[in-house]
């Protein structure tokens, strides 16, 4: 293989790695890199292409994922396409859509086989305490639902989801309920909302850092990621963005955002829905953490601020109830409403009736309203418990955090130059998990720092894992040469 | 409006009407005609694009139902796009992307609110005999699974689905369980597949009259659809189709298939993987009514026929449990599955753990097997009540049909021209509901073709939705003016 064929791009947009991970898949794929055939060291690429040893083991690392490599220790990186896979009979990788190609990152994947890993004490996925989970009651309201209702739980539901649970969460924003359309989890709002309006091509603008499953999904519909500092909330420098890159829609996490747990100012949403409606910009609000405040009222929601009818609200029970209730929503104007509702029936038929009804029985109830402040308690609790042992046992220059007002995330800056995936994989063998802050910006961005999840887990096992981290980082300042030895 | 600029194609693929839906539509988001303005009569447009005027109407309810126009008595049809909607100040009609215009057919929306209408005996949506659904049975294990295992209820899932429910359906199916992904019901298998494997343009094979819910997936991914008439099964004719149109998929359910009820041969089964194997042509195998054979044993499954490796299976407990479970898999070659698993990451996460774990134990425990032979004696008694009632309520020559050996449908023929899309708004007065032919063709033939699904209703309640629609029928036969009548 001629490696001198590849090249990369260095403008905003897909990162480095990624770049290189379709280059070299490609060539697999067209047989210009034969099985068995050896690729070159990650050093010897690295230099050629000009970009660092580090972004070639990690494109290296995706390419055995995806198993088209594998790695020997004194063998280094072979091909091995056809060899590996028992069904290569059928040349599969070869009928993939380029769409399906433009996104490979497994971390979501990844994310749900980490947390159920016993060994790993995980700060990496965004979780609810499923510790304080009210099972009990949850428990007697699903088994009356069964007794009084079994037909509609076993029924073809609507695709807008069930009248009363549209109602009593229509109730809850403020809206009609022919506002609301029920999700299978907000992740699929996100999905829904950039099948509806994104062609491949078009700009979206988006918080950097954000929530990396909406990076995914934006990426794979071909969009052009700009991202926008959303803690600074330069407005002027928003606007410049609008202008230059005319995006098609704006995707933000105003309240506790993920992953920094930085808030919008009530001014700030207003000049940036003033702005939204001069460019006839849509937002799409991606709220789930609005509820999860520590004694601190947050600014009203854009939607509820909106005159425009410029915005689409995204809600999810998964981070107050639980994310294996796959249960969410959207707010918007009937006539995308109804768009979204479509392509909602094509993807699945419809969200199951069981959960909607369990879960309008709590709203009705105010059992929702009591759990979501034992909630709030309880994750000011861990995230007081993460911050002081943080303190406690790093140096900030090692790692460093701000507390944040509410939500489930402390957003950490490494110090000594350490490489937050090289930190995972040492952590991972430390027992602790954590996401990388790569994966939060459209750019490749965050290779020093890191998010980490507060609320999944009690007090006494946060301590535990923030000490196996701190002790990880330690070993890594004092042993940069580690890192040759964590590769092979 | 100048309607001289309206060109439809009469080429295979995207139906008349349709194309005059996005036509009209485009006309109205561009403000090439304006709010209040009035559209040409049926009639005059009909004639001027040499198309019926059957299909102007369709095309002119499509518009009603998108809120684009309104229809008055006296008045016609009149553009409302702005006036009808409270959120018309920002323009969202503008903003949806190419892909999500595709299509816009709201059929499968429409089944989910007309299965919840009491006073409609609905032969419509293909649903399971919920009446049999062993409920007892499945709360008790339900109430059982939340007490000793409510954590991995609330908790994130995997992806993949939970390793004992892949278990359980690879025993099943014979397949290693790596090849199996569970999915939110079986229509996400179809969506994650055209998203893997199809870009805008691609061809699709399929069968014709084949499942709408695919048709409506594969052009809505862009794909130029190619009929095959599997009733007939000629494989020249599929050879010829393949060799002309280069597909980039075969979409098919070759067991009971919907909505013929036909189910193709070992041999032809044998052929058809040959040329899939020498034109390299990926087949997905939609598989819902397999177990519900009548005294038939159906011959095995492409998956199991297949040494090539290039099928992908889908299979629901839709039809033998209950839809709203909303639980399905596919089983394919591992190198697919992963991609299938990043896409379904993607689009919501993973599928609810409940429904796999009780239907693991239900699997497990041989009660399941037990339920299908209840389900199989209970479809060939209501194809039995259907089968008698439509011959003594009704000539042939008005409605005719053949038995099947197993599924949920029967496929019928209209007489008399009648045209099976007037016949359902005349069914629906007389309170029964059936699918008309049309939405299963990709072409808008099946005018006077409909299905009617005998699994969802008890005998007696067959019986006299059979007698509601043959009246119809027969109302129709006697007075074919009331076409006009019905139109306004």
């Amino acid at each position: 293989m001629n490696i001198a064929q590849i090249t990369l791009s260095h403008r905003q947009g897909i990162p480095l790695y990624r770049q290189l991970v379709f280059a070299l898949a490609h060539a697999i794929e067209q047989g210009e890199i034969q099985p068995g055939e050896q690729l070159p060291s990650e050093r010897a690429l690295g230099q050629h292409l000009g970009i660092s040893r580090t972004t070639v083991v990690t494109a290296y690392q995706e390419l055995e994922a995806q198993g088209l490599v594998r790695r020997q220790v004194g063998r280094g990186t072979i091909v091995c396409a056809v060899a590996k896979d028992p069904h290569a009979s059928f040349a599969w990788q070869g009928k993939v859509a380029r769409g399906a190609l433009r996104a490979s990152d497994p971390t979501l994947r990844l994310l749900g086989e980490i947390s159920v890993d016993p060994t790993i004490i995980s700060f990496a996925a965004g979780i609810a305490a499923l510790d304080l989970f009210p099972s009990q009651l949850f428990q007697e309201i699903t088994a009356r639902i069964w007794r009084e209702q079994a037909q509609r739980v076993v029924e073809l539901g609507p695709t807008d989801g069930l009248l009363e649970f549209r109602q009593a969460v229509a109730t809850m924003m403020g809206v009609r309920p022919s506002q609301i359309l029920a999700l299978s989890g907000s992740q699929q709002g996100i999905d829904l909302i950039a099948r509806c309006l994104l062609d491949p091509g078009d700009s979206v603008l988006l918080d950097a850092p954000g929530y990396l499953g909406a990076i995914q999904i934006f990426q794979a519909a071909g969009a052009h990621l700009i991202g926008w500092d959303s803690i600074h909330a330069d407005l002027n420098e928003l606007e410049d963005l609008i202008v230059r890159y005319r995006p098609k829609l704006l995707y933000t996490t105003p309240t506790f955002q993920n992953p920094t747990g930085h808030t919008l100012s009530r001014q700030t949403r207003l000049r940036l829905l003033e702005l939204a409606a001069r460019y006839h910009l849509p937002i799409i609000e991606d709220d789930p953490y609005r509820d999860l405040a520590f004694n601190f009222k947050p600014p009203p929601t854009l939607l509820s601020l909106d005159t425009q009818h410029l915005v689409i609200y995204l809600g999810t029970f998964s981070k107050t109830l639980a994310s294996g209730l796959r249960l969410g929503w959207l707010a918007a104007p009937e006539s995308i409403v109804n768009h979204l509702a479509l392509l909602k029936g094509r993807s699945d038929l419809f969200t199951t009736s069981l959960q909607q009804l369990v879960v309008t029985e709590l709203l009705r109830s105010g059992i929702y309203t009591q759990h979501i402040k034992n909630m709030q308690r309880a994750y000011a609790q861990r995230q007081a418990a993460m911050l002081g042992e943080l303190r406690r046992s790093s140096p900030p220059d090692l790692i460093s955090s701000f507390a944040v007002q509410g939500g489930l995330y402390l957003w950490c800056q490494l110090g000594y130059g350490i490489d937050a995936r090289l930190a995972l994989q040492k952590a991972l063998q430390a027992g602790v998990a954590f996401l990388p802050g790569e994966v939060f910006y459209p750019d490749g961005r965050g290779q020093d720092e890191l998010r980490l999840c507060f609320s999944a887990i009690p007090p006494s096992k946060i301590v535990e894992g923030v000490r196996r981290l701190t002790q990880a980082l330690n070993e890594l300042r004092s042993a940069p040469k580690q890192e040759e030895h964590l590769r092979r």
